[in-house]
């Protein structure tokens, strides 16, 4: 089972891909799209878009997990990782993976066993759990990789999740 | 200069493209993506980018104008009516069609002349400009030619107001 794990944003989308067999996990790769900050929104868009496909083609996952996004602010920049995180799930949808979603208090408890746990637990546990050489980089790479253990260690039974809003 | 008017949402997205020669309109089509309730949510956004697919495959517009978000909420809904909104910018990203957007309150002022007019005089506004048999329904139609006739008043100049975020 190929996990492709997705910390959505708008100038910084996480990922990485995991193998989990049921009781091993096995990293395949990890990194981040990045869109500059100078570029249209639309521009950025279509990179995010290019880059989930490039992703998708290489690795071939079977599943995706996603974070769910929450706004407390009306900002310009939530809207825009909303229409970012449209677009991951629509490059996923178009390539026939199932789709999971997670809230981060579940990713939290899930790898570190509690919901409240700070960014840099879950980092390190990341690190540990998956055998890195290193913390991965940026943290949305350490994010993106948590949510894939997270959907790993649910027994991926939680796909029709997504499906019932 | 063909125009595609869209205002975006998620369970509805209405649509209309009008051609502008400089002085007059005219109407080549209009009406709505409809996405049911019932659907998973990616399948939802994948029926908006098969949507738009349709409708610029068989209108091929030149540009496209689209109405910006504001939330005052921070409700799921929100964030939907962003996915899918990103789903359409992207659609048309793809298809190489230049993008403007424009507030509700723009809208209203190219159309109406007021800022704050109703949406019914909008409405009746967009039906007598485009010399329409009746008033399009649903209103999100209304609102989509609304927003293509403000981007041929704006003398499709505002065309890098987008990419200037």
């Amino acid at each position: 089972m190929i996990i492709l794990g997705i910390d959505p944003g708008y100038a910084i989308v996480g990922w990485g891909v995991i193998e989990y067999n049921g009781s091993k996990f096995r990293t395949l790769g990890y990194g981040s799209i990045n869109t500059p900050a100078g570029l249209e929104p639309a521009e950025r868009l279509l990179m995010v878009y290019r880059g989930m496909n490039e992703i998708i083609e290489k690795y071939k996952p079977d599943q995706m997990a996603v974070e769910e996004l929450f706004f407390n602010t009306n900002t310009t920049t939530a809207i825009l990782v909303a229409e970012a995180r449209g677009v991951i799930v629509l490059s996923a949808k178009l390539a026939g993976i199932n789709i999971a979603e997670y809230t981060p208090l579940q990713v939290k408890q899930a790898v570190v066993g509690y919901g409240r746990a700070e960014k840099k637990q879950v980092i390190t546990m990341v690190t540990t759990l998956l055998s890195l050489p290193a913390p991965p980089k940026p943290d949305d790479t350490a994010d993106a990789l948590a949510i894939a253990v997270c959907h790993a260690h649910s027994g991926c039974s939680r796909l029709g999740q997504y499906y019932n809003k």
